[in-house]
């Protein structure tokens, strides 16, 4: 069994809310993210699949595939957006880069043909990430 | 002579729009860069004094006072922020990696005692950055 | 389950020195690294925390606390620091990438509240690093 | 226990071609790496491996002979060649990222002494990488 | 005025060999850079352009428009080639890294609409590059 | 005319101290920086030349040579050294990147054949730099 790992980029606009919290609550636990007019970030994805290497073509998995099903998944509904306000899952969950791996997570999942999703990494700044391995 | 550099960053939003025009020009221009939700970036910025080597410290700059400067004329003021909601430069101007560039720019320029700013780079991504020396 | 990394950084000297040997003994195993003047290093620091994402912050651990427990527990020990003659644990312990990474598990280990250390990584160069997991 | 990780580095040519296939199946599989002048890349190299701390040296291995042993048994043997042509291995295994992990474990496995090889990881490009733990 | 940069990757094949010299000259000079089973690299292209920025629109060039060029005019012809034998000007030039660079430019100049081509960097390695502004 | 520019490391230890100044200036100009225990950087170095192309080789200089100088000339000094302690110019020259920059210059400088010194640029941490070009 071999991993493999593709990287893929998004740059996404978020602000930490949670609505059942008064602005001074939001304030104290969120500091400067809870600003309501949102910042941004450069994102980077880490996808790694598990897989046995094909005899025939050497691959764990076929990489234009691979890339394409980030791109329709994740990066075309995530790039260039407001995450809280115009991603479906950030609507009530708050966009930290921990639940972003889990929902990325849940949008990769049994889609990836002939390999097993085994990692979702999201790095929100270069020296911050956030990994998930699905549920045990 | 010696040129000094200083990266810093910061994270911020912003969108791509033009009042005077339709919303078909700018969306044609601008593409999903004019999206109005806002879309962000972890900016990094680079900036660079020239000056001479003082014979006592070494220094070109007090890197501590640099630092400080950096912070509280433009970290302060763009990390976090809706470049266009809350910068006030960028209530009329295009937030592009150009215009943040020359905005930084006015910002620094004259504020760093013993030396002459020389350059600003900005990089809106690893793959896309401005430069601007000040005017000829 | 989901795991948080944090990088920090600290620039410190350090050499390699086996007091129980010969000056002969310690070159021929530690080369240029036996040099008792010292040389030093940019030592990057993953510190990696792993635990439930809260419902309420979307968070596996406060970053903000995190990073103050780094700071004080690590990097204002380490940085700017000659590890062999200022830092307890290296006063008997060669300063290897392998040893900082054990101690500097030993002082953050149970400091990390609502989440438990998972992974310390540290990097001597960009071309060397060091995992420690703890004791099994 | 404690993993260390030392990088290499190689540049070497490659294509993608499975000679049981036509001309017509390897473009529509392998794409433009089937193009049989070659093209190639800077690969990067990271090899893992897991051991005790030594006592007296605070090593899990002696890093020269760990770098002796990248050197002699993987880059001097794939740096600046053709992988299909001059590499036995790849005479008839398609020199995909997977593959390289693969052969390069069964390079190092066994020769470092005193140390367990724990993981195998090659960069294509810094946007792709595979990783190879062994047989389990 | 402002300069921007973009940069662009490929991935190729090449080898050193000057014809008029025997093979003993080119193995002395180029070493295993004159292995003509080629070998290869992830080459990356920095090409800078410059000039006043649009008042409307906040661009020295429209990034999109400067995409499809370097697209178009460059690495449409070098990625995943081998430069050698599938691009003709490196029929019978070295593709060194300082001819490339100047090939580059070549390439490029004149094709940016609106903008004055500034400098083209290109990196074989991360720590080897050249640079070329052109006729003086 | 082309410039070419190639990379090298060396790590070493360093202190700021004026022997001029009293203890108390001189924590109060370099801060912690002034820790006679001395703490350490990789430092980077970017040395950069210029020439024509040679027709034959496609070479501004041969990079063999170049690799040779530097380690000659600086790396062989610099690594693994405490800079104060045994360089001999910084026995009475504060080693700050300004002055390790004008210091690399002077060791390289003429010492290039066939191509001009051009730059030389030193990182002590990733974030910050010098560039020395020479006297005018």
């Amino acid at each position: 069994m071999v991993l493999l790992t593709r990287k893929a980029e998004f740059s996404a606009s978020h602000y930490y809310w949670n609505p059942a919290w008064s602005e001074e609550e939001n304030v104290c636990v969120f500091g400067k993210c809870a600003n309501r007019n949102g910042h941004g970030h450069n994102y980077t994805l880490e996808v790694t699949v598990a897989g046995d290497v094909d005899a025939d073509t050497g691959f764990v998995v076929d990489l234009k595939a691979l890339k394409e099903i980030l791109e329709r998944e994740v990066v075309s509904v995530y790039d260039h957006r407001h995450l809280n306000l115009e991603v479906p899952e950030f609507a009530t969950l708050v966009p930290t880069t921990e639940n972003i791996a889990i929902e990325v997570w849940k949008r990769l999942d049994g889609k990836v043909p002939g390999a097993r999703l085994h990692r979702v990494r999201v790095y929100e700044m270069p020296d911050l990430f956030a990994d998930y391995y699905g549920e045990a």
